[in-house]
C-alpha cells in the first residue's frame, strides 16, 4: 500500500474499508476477490475512468498486496490516484482475461478459492466463461455484494464529501428552475443547469439532468430534446450532482403560469409525505414500512396519482449509467432490510 | 408496427432495420432474439431511456409482432417514442425474467429456438442464470452481434442526423478552446463546453466531455476536477455531441502560451497522420492496414511519443458509459475486418 497524502480521503479511510473487506472475505473462506465493478474499486482504491467498458479489476488477497488489471490506457489512473502499487495492463491487441488469469498466477493464486462479481455489468459474460474454462486449477466463487456491504453505510468524512455534491445539485437546480420560461427550449434549461453545477464544482455526474416540459413530463427518464415551453405548461427537472463520483439528488417541478387546484393538492401531498419521512425515518426500520408510509400519504389523493415505482433508493458512489444504489437498498415492499445509522 | 410520424427517422428506415434483422434470424435458425442492448433496441425502435440499469429487452419474432419487456415506469417510453404496440411491463416489486419467460409463453416462443446477445452488458449474469434454469422447454442460443451487424454501416438518414451531433461537437469545442486560459479552471471548461454543446442542439452525450491540464492531461480518460491553469501548460479537450444518441467525437490540445519546440513537431506529425488518414482511407481496406499507416506516421518521432491505444474505432448510436462501437470495429492490429461504405 503507497502512503500517499493526495487522495480523496485520508488513508486511513482505505486502510479501514480493505480491512473490512478482508475480514469478510476471511468469514466466506475465500483467497482473494476479484472486484470489477467501477464504484466499488473506486471505494477500494480512489482509482476512477471513464473506460471501463474495457475490463479492469483489482484484486485483493486475503493477507498479500493487492494489484490491478487494467487497458493499458487506464494504468495511468492507478498511479496518478491510487494506493494501488502492482499493476498488469494489457494493451488494446491483448487479452484481458489471459492477463487476470496470468497475474493470478504470478501472485500464486491461480490454484485458490477465488471471489469474484458474477452479477457486475463489466463482468460480461464472454469474459466470464473465458476465465471458467482458463482458470482450471483454482475455484471460482461469486462474491457479488461483498464490497456493496462496506460501502453501504456512510462513513463522517464520506457524508461531508457528499455535501459538496449536494452544493453542485443545488446550484444546478437554482440555475435551472429560473432558466425555466415560456419559450425556453429544454436544452437551454439542461445548459443553465450543467453550466451552473459545473462552476459550483460539480464533475460529471452519472446520469445528466433530467429535464422535461408539457406532455414530455410523462416520459420516464427522458431529458432535453429540444422542445419549447409553452405558457400554463409545468415542467420536470431532476439533478443530481457529483464530486469525486459521490452522487446526491434532487427534483422539482416548476409552473410556467398559474397553479391549478389538482397540482396545488399534489403539492401539498409530496409536502406531508415529505414531512412524514423526515420525522419519521430512523435507523432499525425496515425498507418496506418505510415505503408504505410514503406510499400509503401518496395514494390517498383524488387526482389520479400513482406511486409506479418504488419510493427511494440509496445514493452514493456511483458511475454511468446510474446514479443510485438500488440495487443494494430500496424503499419498496417485500423487503425485510433494515435501514442503518449512515445510510444515504 | 404502428404508424407515425414523429419518430427520429421515417417509418420505413425503421421497416428496413427490422426486415434485415429478421432475415439474420431466419439464417441462423432461430425463432426470435431477445434484443438487451440499449442502443440495439434504439436503432430497431426509436426507444431510449436512462433506465437501463433495470431490465428491458426487445423481442424481435421471426414473423410475429414484436413485444417489449420494460420496467413499468419506462412503458412511457415505448408509447411516447415507438412503433412497438405490445408492452409487457413489470413493477419494481416484481420479476423481470418471470415476465419475460411469461412473455415469450404468451406469445408462444417459450418452446423455440431464441436467440439473446449473451455479451450484452445489460443482460448480467444472474439475469441470464435465471432465464437458463426457468425455460425449460425452449432452446436460448447466443446471437450477440446480431442487431450490430446492421448498425456498423450507416444509412444516409443516419449520416445526415450525424451532422446535427457534429453541430454540437464543434460548438462545445469552440466554446472550450475559447474558455481556456491561465487562471481558468478545469471545472470552467467542462461548464462552457456543457453550456454550448446543449444549446447548439445536443443532448446528454454518452461520455462527458473530457479537460484536463497540466500533468492530468496524462491521465487516461481523466476530466475536470477543480485544477487551475497555469502559464505555460497545455490542456486536453475531447468533446463527443450527441443528438437522438448519434454521436460524433473530437480532440483537440490548448497551448496556454508558447508552443515548445517539441509540441510543434507533435503537432506537425500528427497533421500529417490525418492527412494521410484522409487521403488513402477508403472502403476495402483492412483495419489493420489503417492502424498501421497511422502507427508508422506517429511512432516515427524523436520527442518520446508513444501511441498506446488503438488508433481508431466506429461511432454512432451510444448510451453510456461509452460513446463508441469500437466492440464492433476498431483500427487495429491482428484483425482483417474490411472497411465499407457507410461505416463511421
Amino acid at each position: 500500500m503507497i502512503k500517499r497524502d493526495d487522495m480523496t480521503f485520508p488513508a486511513g479511510e482505505y486502510e479501514r474499508r480493505l480491512n473490512d473487506l478482508r475480514m469478510r472475505i476471511a468469514e466466506r473462506h475465500l483467497d482473494a476477490v476479484v472486484i470489477s465493478d467501477p464504484a466499488n474499486i473506486m471505494y477500494l482504491t480512489d482509482y476512477q475512468t471513464t473506460g471501463y467498458s474495457f475490463f479492469q479489476a483489482l484484486v485483493v488477497p486475503l493477507e498479500k498486496e493487492p494489484f490491478m488489471i487494467t487497458r493499458a490506457l487506464e494504468e495511468s489512473n492507478v498511479i496518478a490516484r491510487t494506493w494501488v502499487d502492482l499493476t498488469r495492463p494489457y494493451p488494446d491487441t491483448g487479452d484481458a482475461m489471459q492477463m487476470l488469469v496470468d497475474a493470478l498466477r504470478e501472485f500464486g493464486l491461480a490454484n485458490k478459492r477465488i471471489g469474484y462479481e458474477r452479477n457486475s455489468y463489466f463482468f460480461p459474460a464472454y469474459h466470464q466463461d473465458v476465465i471458467h474454462t482458463t482458470l482450471k486449477h483454482g475455484k471460482l466463487l461469486d462474491c457479488f455484494g461483498i464490497v456493496e456491504e462496506g460501502r453501504i453505510c456512510k462513513s463522517a468524512v464520506e457524508i461531508e464529501l457528499m455535501k459538496k455534491a449536494a452544493f453542485a445539485t443545488e446550484a444546478g437546480m437554482a440555475a435551472g428552475i429560473d432558466a425555466c420560461r415560456v419559450g425556453a427550449t429544454e436544452n437551454e434549461v439542461g445548459a443553465a443547469i450543467s453550466d451552473a453545477m459545473f462552476r459550483a464544482g460539480g464533475e460529471p455526474p452519472a446520469v445528466m439532468p433530467y429535464v422535461t416540459s408539457g406532455p414530455r413530463t410523462m416520459i420516464g427518464h427522458a431529458t432535453w430534446e429540444g422542445r419549447v415551453m409553452q405558457d400554463n405548461e409545468h415542467a420536470f427537472l431532476e439533478v443530481g450532482g457529483c464530486y469525486r463520483r459521490y452522487h446526491t439528488a434532487m427534483m422539482r417541478t416548476v409552473i410556467l403560469g398559474e397553479m391549478g387546484d389538482s397540482m396545488y393538492r399534489a403539492q401539498q401531498t409530496m409536502k406531508h409525505a415529505l414531512r412524514e419521512v423526515h420525522s419519521i425515518l430512523q435507523p432499525g426500520m425496515t425498507v418496506s414500512d418505510v415505503d408504505n408510509l410514503v406510499r400509503n400519504i401518496i395514494s390517498d389523493n383524488d387526482i389520479g396519482a400513482r406511486l409506479i415505482t418504488r419510493s427511494g433508493y440509496s445514493i452514493g458512489i456511483a458511475f454511468p449509467p446510474s446514479w443510485d444504489e438500488g440495487y443494494m437498498l430500496s424503499l419498496k415492499q417485500g423487503q425485510s432490510t433494515i435501514l442503518r445509522e449512515g445510510m444515504t
